[in-house]
């Protein structure tokens, strides 16, 4: 076989052969992975994060990039990096290794962390969010190491393990040593597909604002028969304050808080109703009858174009079975608003406390907590980066991506576009019922396939067609 | 010393004289009771539950009723009579042994059940709520007995297990058995007194109706950033609803719910005000700064004569630590109607219901779960027993009572009076700073002797003045 240059389109023959090739080998190992019972938030999986973490340093060091393992405030970090190509871009591959929790444990056909093909399809959890994602861009990295001997880029691999929990490690590495990695564009499989064969790349993500809405009025819990009716009940006061968060027509009551929402181009709506999910469709994904919100755009664009403003839990009261006559001293509202661009998020809080201040009964206090802001992201789609990917899911998958927007937040993704300042191309490798969150979660296997073809013809592309904005070659 | 009548003044001599000398043992037979772990709502308790109901038995036994313990379908009833005085009046003794659950721990001085006298109080879970209470009217059964050899009147004693939790058991008792037991009046002492040297006999009690409101949307839980903004969350629905339950002016907004409420005479608000707590009284004992609810009813009128509708609370989303994007299936707060003289619970179960159906957002579905009602009960003033017991009160405290209204609801006096016919004397031995359900539960050790030397004046009192209504001598 004659060797071609990295990077030319003949320099893909070897690495795609080898994909081929080693199929079997890749499933058995993603199901080695699975195996690690990650769960992030249960403290007694620390040890297991910690295995885990050191498997994959050592798997990528097998494969022939220089790895370690980096202790965070959270859980490990997993970087590796491969530098043997001066001039040529540098992608940040990321990934994470943490999973959900796999409760509740009795909905599982198979038990979460004894992976099992079934069909063409691998069950466990993490087999899709984010395993088998995070797997077709390292295998990818090795068909082209050990296929044709070389990489078409140079590659930074980032594996958290806190990506379920907020990515508090992650992003502080990224504040102390983000600028030294030299990345210039990053790649996140972290996400679902529009449709089985129709791959998709995420082009917009709404930001975030979380809050705690504290409604204080009694000393202490009152006996519901000996007081009820004569005090402001902040349970009561709490519920009355929410339904004034909303109008009639489903538009956030905050006012001032659309001042800045930046009107989307004629032309991009019209890309989304071509391509997106119509209503039906993203109803029926809801399991909703009805649709709801603001009048004059489509439940796909009420989602992701246009902000929103969710009650995510209530505590205060009585929470158990059966009946207890209390008041509550205080009760607590969990918020959470999703903003679009030209919104910031301390704006945005700093409105949501002034109506706040404006709408508290005099019989009670409130305050506001402030949890958690992220900017919303947009990537500019005519990127040479997001050309690439598109062009390699194309051969990969055998048809063009859909461009689609999501409601939801990636703050890791944020922070490669504001500390990096690079852009991210985000390729969803799930299916949309691969049940990322939810038990018998599972992996379609031949987009574990397709992921890697595609991501060997990505790198390439990306090694030919993506400028280097930076040289900075610090390693880690 | 000359043998008197039994009912005649003169025979309180030596129950009075034995009440006196045996103080210092009745404290520490009540310390003996307080010492069971009387946790009826923790099913590991249970064994200590039929310790205790087998003890008190033994007790009565020993006084010289006639005692056996019932099993029922809750915890077991303890049951004893003493049929000596034909022609006389039936009392019937209310108790009950089961206590709150004595956590937290940590926020006792003394270990719950390990009763200490410190001052004029004995400490420990249940001595004031209802244990110690219950313990004047045992120990004034006792002062007659023994004292004088006999009882002024015929005496039915009914100590349940579960009434923390519901009373089910006694209820169901009284369902089967109660015209069997031949009351003509019925004593409650497990409240408290109006202040320190005041005593109190409450006259009215709230009814009760105890609601589920249940909101449902989409099929599962959804993530609030991929769909907040295209479906109506059942969490904002329901804090939305709730917030039409009242008005601006704090009335409640269901339609008819005051139609059938009584206005109340003139005379009993001037004596309300005049002997029951001002605004700052009710006010300081909620920890509140401020009051709320309907215009020109006082607090104290507004949380006993006039109806209410309390949150108790509400479920549905993520109430853990930090935050969670989820838009819940469905949610459910918890409700509860206070209901006073004029309003049936199913006729206000009715009103609601359609209410719902009124406010109902076309975009979720609601259902309403009833789960408990209770009528309210109102004792007349005037009736010879409640007389007795005032009486009984001025000679025993040295103070005539207070009549007081209450918020609350006890079902069983509102099952005395429904299905025995007959009056409940509802005299409290409690202190307002007694803590019953709180850490650091006491009684104050005067109010057990005031409390003993009053209930053995009111049984003499009875004797004499109470009708018999019947003469069913059926024992069980």
């Amino acid at each position: 076989m004659a060797t071609a240059a990295a990077g030319s389109p003949g320099a893909l023959r070897a690495p795609l052969a080898y994909a081929r090739a080693h199929r079997a080998r890749f499933v058995e190992e993603l199901k080695a992975l699975v195996r690690f019972p990650t769960v992030g938030a249960q403290p007694r999986h620390a040890p297991d994060m910690k295995r885990c973490a050191a498997w994959l340093a050592e798997h990528l060091g097998g494969i022939g990039l220089r790895a370690s393992v980096i202790p965070t405030s959270g859980h490990p970090l997993v970087y590796a990096e491969w530098r043997g190509a001066p001039g040529r871009p540098t992608v940040l591959l990321y990934g994470h290794y943490d999973v959900q929790p796999p409760e509740p444990l009795e909905a599982w056909t198979t038990p979460p962390f004894e992976p099992r093909v079934r069909g063409e399809h691998l069950y466990g959890r993490g087999a899709c969010d984010d395993k088998g994602q995070l797997w077709a861009h390292v295998k990818a990295v090795e068909c082209h190491l050990r296929g044709a001997g070389t990489l078409p880029v140079n590659v930074v691999c980032l594996l958290e393990g806190d990506e379920e929990t907020g990515s508090a490690g992650l992003l502080e590495f990224l504040e102390r040593r983000g600028a030294q990695l030299g990345a210039d564009v990053a790649v996140i499989s972290d996400m679902a597909m529009r449709a089985p064969g129709t791959p998709a790349i995420t082009y917009a993500m709404r930001g975030a604002l979380s809050v705690e809405l504290e409604v204080e009025g009694p000393g202490h819990d009152l006996h519901s028969g000996v007081f009820g009716g004569a005090v402001h009940n902040p349970l009561q006061a709490l519920c009355e304050m929410l339904a004034r968060l909303h109008d009639a027509r489903g538009r956030v009551a905050v006012p001032g808080f659309y001042d800045r929402v930046r009107s989307p181009d004629p032309g991009e709506r019209a890309y989304l109703a071509r391509t997106g999910p119509t209503d039906a469709e993203l109803l029926r994904d809801a399991g909703a009858e009805q649709g709801w919100g603001e009048e004059g755009w489509s439940a796909y664009e009420r989602a992701t174009l246009r902000p929103s403003l969710s009650v995510n839990g209530i505590t205060g009261g009585y929470a158990g079975e059966g009946v207890k006559a209390v008041i509550p001293a205080r009760a607590t509202a969990k918020l959470s608003f999703r903003l679009v661009p030209g919104q910031e998020p301390e704006e945005v809080d700093a409105l949501f406390r002034r109506h706040v201040a404006r709408i508290t009964p005099l019989t009670v206090r409130a305050r506001v907590h402030t949890r958690f802001g992220a900017r919303p992201a947009l990537i500019d789609r005519s990127h040479p980066a997001l050309r690439a990917a598109a062009a390699a899911c194309r051969e990969g998958f055998g048809r063009a991506p859909v461009f689609l927007r999501s409601g939801g937040t990636i703050p890791v993704a944020s922070a490669f576009q504001e500390k990096l300042g690079i852009p991210t191309v985000l390729l969803g490798l799930g299916l949309p019922d691969d049940g990322m969150h939810a038990p018998n979660e599972k992996f379609h296997l031949p987009n574990l396939y397709r992921g890697i073809d595609t991501s060997v013809r990505m790198l390439a592309r990306m090694g030919r067609e993506v400028p280097v904005h930076t040289d900075i070659r610090v390693t880690t």
